[in-house]
């Protein structure tokens, strides 16, 4: 009884490299199924993988989760495969599984990827993801091997993190912030969550102020972009229950003239906070 | 017995958007294939969706049909199952699905997705294609619902339909088309149909006079690129049975400076019809 | 008893063309499986299609191999399918299928895919991925017809080749390569292999002389990128065994501002050899 596979890399389309990885599955396990979360993960952006990761893996089936997101392969980085909750963790130990890991309930047995019964006999040093992380997916997902097979089992709590910046206090009572994610269409993640605009006494239908790139913005706070003008910014809480900021019709990341780590200092438009613009050059 | 649901969106390639619709069809209905038509129509762009899904629907194995351009995801509009003779149309009644299922035959029953049994209860409400649009098309393509069973009956005739320009006559003779599809190699596919070109009194073999970009060319009809040398442009009928312009080995949409919706006069070049290239401009 | 079919095209991922085809080949062949190698070839890009469905080939699953890039559709050019040691290549006879056909062995038997019972009578005679390739890749890998069914046999040794470039003696006993593939990592490959460094007298740990775009420089030969410093570059084997130049977390082609088909001369930096610099210019 195989467990499907879901895949995500920063191997991008132009190549065919993720064309490879599925190659190498189906010849070493036919009938698993492989699901691509995505391939275009921005070359070696450790950070924006394990994010998307992490949003994405409580949708996708249990059973094989294999991240690529590479940058040290050739490295002495270890590669890994995890066991959690709801199936086996593979990729480069390098930060890009640990959030996913981590949502999921944690690892109780990880080992590095070692045993070379597991891995293709191939050329070069560079292509872990056809050679040693593809095999290891295919053999668990169909069960040909058990996870301790694979090589030396590890200290489940020597997994590399990831530093997600959290957000803090910015004086006056106000938070700096920052933003997680930009997606396609510009809407903006913050690492805000409802609740901490409650704390600073706001809810749905309060304006919010916003100090984004040496600006400051009123901007309303609503259930979807729905409740604004066409054009019009909005503050909302994004399909993954953060805040986030959206323009309906438009783009929030050119408007606000923000990407991905920039910082954002979210304040009460009243008085009751005051914003200080200083800080977000810092 | 389960059908296939093939699916078109906006969502591009860049975010897990595509990845966790999958993802949420396969823990819904785990043996249901998913075929993806495209996720590269332009963001927000339900003209060009529309299009696409009516170019490809008769080429798609018959099932359910999920189309997500979704600009208005969040506000009032409503989110839709339209039973056709080839299966189920499922996304938001904004125009996206209209051209299509009139293509196939038209809806005998439409309903509203409002029943929260078939919908995920997510975050947000700015991811429908997750939450509610992947969920419906799950269960219809598995057979584990009714299309009734998803909402409201709601009356056939009332579905959103999109307005697809048509091609009027220009004075002298000529016809005033427009472009309705520039695709990947630059070949521009217009509203008019070899029919029209017959009742101008142009077969095959003939030259067209063509007006765009307020430039006057004229272009051999020709079965395809074959028939004209490298660089040359070429009238041929398309793929999917339109007049379209092409240039072998080169660009259409940039050697005549076209795009989609611009306008391109058509006529006979030997003084039968005169081009007002004027209108050009309108 | 069906076989899966493995696609590479440049169809790109804007339009719905990969769709369509997936759509035909479920429609025909409902239980095949297909994968994807890739589908974002350079547009009309021969070569870097042919290139890229060799290095795939060995970790594909043996089947149907089905190759679509056919900036010649519409023109006398031949539609074939070849018979080899590892199943049926589909696609244009332009040079596109030769290397990888070469590099499994060898094709035994070509057909001309004319018989129209296993073509689609759509519009038009420009997507033959569609009406001619899709369906004869079906129904091969269904087991639904012979090779043979599908049109005339052909001599095998009839078959377009494609032209690789080889390296060749640089005068001073240098190498005149050229650049065969940048990956979306920006990593070149040469058509060098370790074997021809050998000769040259060098191994793993020397220091390589690189002449590119008129300038020299001394670049270490090491297993990866893992032994030099992050921005510095790295003479390594590729994932293919063909000699590549890298450049740790940066990008070669930039550095070094080279792309397929540059000359690139390789030497000894102790005056064993001796690069003139202008043959890089010819």
């Amino acid at each position: 009884m195989s467990v499907p596979i879901s895949i995500l890399t920063d191997f991008g389309y132009d190549d065919e490299f993720v064309g490879v990885v599925h190659g190498v599955i189906a010849r070493i396990a036919p009938s698993v199924r492989v699901l691509d979360i995505t391939h275009g993960i921005g070359r070696g952006d450790i950070h924006g993988g394990a994010m998307s990761l992490t949003r994405a893996v409580q949708f996708m089936p249990e059973g094989v989760f294999l991240a690529v997101v590479d940058p040290g392969v050739g490295t002495e980085r270890r590669a890994i495969a995890a066991r959690t909750p709801v199936g086996y963790f593979v990729g480069p130990d390098n930060g890009v599984l640990a959030p996913a890991v981590a949502r999921v309930g944690g690892a109780d047995l990880i080992v590095s990827l070692e045993d070379e019964r597991y891995r293709l006999p191939a050329s070069g040093a560079t292509f872990d993801g056809r050679d040693v992380f593809g095999p290891a997916a295919a053999v668990l997902a169909d069960g040909q091997a058990e996870i301790t097979d694979l090589g030396p089992v590890l200290d489940p709590d020597s997994i590399t993190p990831l530093l997600i910046p959290l957000a803090e206090p910015a004086g006056n009572g106000a938070i700096k912030a920052s933003v997680l994610w930009v997606d396609t269409y510009g809407n903006a993640q913050l690492n805000v969550s409802p609740e901490d605009l409650n704390k600073l006494g706001l809810v749905v239908g309060d304006d919010v102020l916003i100090g984004a790139s040496l600006r400051e913005s009123r901007i309303s706070w609503q259930v979807s972009f729905g409740s604004v003008e066409e054009g019009e910014p909005v503050v909302h809480v994004d399909s993954h229950g953060q805040i986030a900021i959206a323009v309906r019709g438009g783009r929030a990341d050119d408007d606000l003239e923000i990407g991905v780590g920039d910082p954002v200092i979210i304040g009460r438009p009243d008085g009751g906070n005051r914003i200080d613009l200083k800080i977000v050059g810092s």
